[in-house]
């Protein structure tokens, strides 16, 4: 099994922006993490990032090619973005996609409030930090 | 006469996505479609897409220079790009363009109701399938 | 094949009323351009116009004990008629109908931009003028 | 007592129309219903259907001269007819009337879940079938 | 001149329905008050009412193509109909309409205090009984 | 065939509270009253009053085991209680509820026009007094 | 019988603002034409104008006082001022008063079709121009 | 380290109640499977069920005297209580909360899109089925 | 005279709980202190609690029994229950209850704003602290 | 210590204003009732009441100035004013102010639910009749 | 050029309230910063506030006589009064105004979004402090 | 100090696309204009402009790493993007923005009233033309 780990706009600033709301581990730790622990898991990812609404929606149309479940934090794209949710919409009808916040969105402005994306996730995980993509990756690796 | 076919985010999954909502014919049987209709009519087209909502601004702004009629399917970006909109309003002063929707928009979830593009557009087929585009290119090459 | 072509409230005055929105050609200039598009299509149409809901629900009704694909323009009555909708809710379960608008509902008043009737049409033409009906009728035609 | 049943636009197709949320009794096999229940309870019946908002306006007008209650199944009237509401007005001021609906309307559209009726209404039952008239014309009987 | 007086649905009821709200007039008191005031200022006037709506449409059209200014009550259809709305509108753009209710529907229901026509009428009166037809007739004399 | 009446909070008050809105009679009046009509259909019923949500959510869940069909006057509940709603969406899969009120809810508070059951109930009888469990009894009798 | 004739904000500027609107009438002239009317009508009234919402509930306190009816234009405070409001509702309760707006408020922004007044007004003259004054004068002239 | 586990109303129907969306693992396997894992992580346990609200709010009481983190799956009072809120706000200032839910909330009704509790809740987690009790643990262990 | 006070959810925890809102003064301490101002004024008081909405009505039921007026905090009940305001109404038609709120509400949440209970309560004191009870009990000892 | 007492547009009326709503006591007697109990408090007042909202502001300013406490009845201004809000936060920085109604606003029309001053008022006391601001006055001096 | 710069509810306060959101600068200041700007730029002002809505209107109807330019802080009126707005279109036709506001309005109170002035101002500046009036001399000078 | 501008989707439009909303200058001359300003004021400027969402957000990335303050006119991305505020919010804690329209939006269609960016914003200027950009530029010098 194979897992894509898709991170959307914002997010390579993880570390810098905010610290207060989203700690203070880069992208690039975050991503040792998953790793890690995909390695413990005997589980391939492939973690990915960009701030192009239009490279998520390619990356996902791979995800549906290939069968990989995908573990995403869309940014604000959650928000906003149908063409991001039209395109997993493919990956939810085959091997699904967690939707991960790491911030508690719940807790912020009301347009966090809604996603566009959570109606046709397998699940959301929010407010856990950055450990809501290893329990993501958890839940896919146990569900195999 | 050039008409200028866009198809914005997820159309490249034609066939794949949801077929039992889009059918089981791909974006190239599509633009095969348009391509032999336009030649029966003698207009010239041309068919491009993008899951970037950058790429379809420029490809309008290109049109807006050359004087094309647009029909336009525009995905996602239907319902949530004021930036398209902006862009589409200078065709509308213009050669005018018709909006295009395979699938019946007013059928499925509320969200798909309310378009930015309509209210600037010459016209909108919507829920006739991938035909839609052929009435679309009738319809610039009856008003020539 | 027959197709009924119906044109609701006030679609007696075309070519009298808002002809900057309508254009100045008469119901019977349309009737008539259907009834061409009608013959080369080898589709036999009819068309009736009325100012009562219960005519149009009457028709409809007809319409759904014949079999008979409808083309529809329910003028005032989109915004307003559940009854209408319910009626043609049987035809939407056979042979299907679809909705016209002569002018761009999306470019007029708000409360145009909500129809009773699409969320159960085949698909909805908007803005394309009369040529509207005539696209109709080709697609009723190309579908059978 | 005489009551008078109206079945409002739509209900002649009892039966014929979306038989798996109606059923497949038709309005006679529900006249019969009702006329069989009225004779059992002494009372007399008589029962009208009218696709035309018009006609039941006028009817209920003749029940408020001759002081008949009434039950009504205004159909798709229910949720858009304020002209309806003022004629029943007069009923309710004087013998009531009883709203009726065959389906659950609180199951179905959100645009169904409001009726212009009800809040002038003696009661309403929804939702039990044809025989919620049948219980009605009971209340009615009772309540003598 | 001569001034086309529509009521519309319910209001052959004056004298009967809500006299607490509408007075003991009846509307041949009403109609003899209008005439008799027209012939004080030399007026035409016919007076016509109708509880269909397709009626009122129909009237609407003959004072259209017969450049009537028109005095409307539309009663219940006030709230609810687009399609007189649309009739209305080329009266608009020609003679004119006022639109009047006896009552004050500002005072009543909330669905009341919403109409269709208001916005293409040049003038609206309502709360002051029937009076308001005669000085709605007033205004269009005084307007020659 | 058992039928469990369920009354929810303030109806041990009835013919004590609001008596000009819900009449003079006592919750122990109503609940002879269902009694005497389920002898006469051969039914067996069993009532139950509580002003906790939590003691109704049992009961419904013993009539979901049991296979009891179940006449509910959620009082208050109705508006505001997911939590029964679930509940007796077990219920809804099963033998089927209906729904009771003795007022007619429309007529009052605009609050009280939406119930979280009614969507998942058989039917709902409003507005008829303490006759609407009766006729809910003889609905359930009937439908044997 | 004396009226007091009271204009709000802005309506010192009649005939230098928007023209194109409420014409070129000044207030001076309005007020002419109604105490020539007045004369008519063998009526006393008194006009009076002020830009200070504490100055119009001063007079009309004063009418509240002196049992003077009222015809007021209360310019932009008609949608903003419930202190307005409450001051009328002795008036309300006493002699009454009628709102008169020159201009078709309903025809134009949104936030000019509530009127915090209306409610609690015997009724209201919208449109009709400076007329409008007049027609309002003829009324409580009528109902002596 | 000791970790409170409540389950709210329903719950305890867990493989009863619509095991199309719950599955038809029970209450206790739940409770079994939460047991062996904090056995795994060294971590006390207890779980509790009620479909009183007074109850919960005891439990969540008892949890912020004894700075127990608690892990609530608050079945339809997520969308209801205030009262909920209020005594978990203490918990959230100590020692805090997840909120868990089996399934996907946001893919069902559209009032469970809001909770009442998210907004303080450490997280949420949400349609990872009973697992999701499991990742909540796992990320209170994480967090000693 | 005798006045019932009665505190809903989480009132037992004041001193406890968001001290920086609710101060440190105990439930206890506030019935003290209540008790004591009692005695100044010659009046009886009997203060009772509970989290339970179900012990809240009973306890309302008894006052409406005894005719005893009602000083009551509902906590978050304020903003969800129209079960304890079906209750309260019934005190309401006799001696009546004051809401009572320790914190100031409208300066919290936007859904703290709105109470099912204030429309039938003869007054409401927010923000005053714990000192909002006693003068609830001087206004209706000065009442007598 | 001196306390300011504001009375807002139409407070002025009391006594002769909707009686049945604010009862017959004049602002007179309301500003002996507080000097009466301010001199057995040993606290200054001073009374003043405009209909001005400017007047208010200024008076408010001088409140800020002086670091006087402020008892305020904003009448119609509560619901509207968002510059008197603006006024009274330097207020509410300092010494604070209460928020009096003598009629509970909950109980009146919606308009009156929202006031823009309670969310910065130390506390709202609404309802309790004339007696409301002796409570208010009672308040600042215990908490002298 | 002579422009009018207006100061509206509580701009007199400058510099004694929130201090932390419009800073330590009086309106004496502010003024003496435009009065130098202008004579740099070799234009005329006249700075005037008022807390009385009426006085900035009729100083609005000075401009509109005059010609001058305006530049208007409205306060607290920004978001209430369509007065002000009525009297400033006059300007709006002719020489123009601009809205400023020392604080991000957007960055405050939800009630603050909306201006009933920005729609038919030359511009806005807001957030920009003090600084904001100069920058809109600026512009008008630039303009000329 | 360098200060960095930059111009959203279809502002490379500038002085083609609705010039009479717009005018005629180009983007070029705008960024002339801004040039010549900052070599007037000694500061830095670079100007930058896309199409592509994704573009921007890596240049305000870019700006918060080398703590530039940055004038931004986001075209259409200010009424729908939430990714690049999240990352301006950056900017905004550090040295600051401003968000610039040409033209006035509050003038324009309804969605064009809200911005997603405005509310981290240091301020808002709007409607003032080309000169905007000029304006902010001054401002951040002016705040050097």
């Amino acid at each position: 099994m194979k897992v894509l780990v898709l991170n959307g706009p914002n997010l390579n600033r993880l570390g810098k922006r905010q610290p207060e709301v989203y700690g203070t581990t880069t992208l690039r730790d975050v991503e040792k993490l998953i790793a890690d622990r995909a390695e413990e898991l005997g589980v391939e990812v492939e973690c990915r990032q960009s701030n192009h609404e239009g490279d998520l929606i390619d990356w996902v149309h791979e995800a549906a090619d290939e069968s990989w479940p995908v573990i995403i934090n869309p940014g604000g794209f959650t928000h906003t973005s149908v063409a991001l949710r039209d395109a997993l919409a493919e990956v939810s009808d085959g091997p699904g996609f967690v939707e991960v916040h790491i911030s508690n969105v719940h807790a912020r402005e009301d347009f966090r409030a809604h996603s566009y994306l959570s109606a046709i996730a397998r699940g959301v995980i929010a407010g856990l930090g950055v450990r809501g993509y290893v329990l993501a990756l958890d839940w896919f690796a146990a569900r195999r």
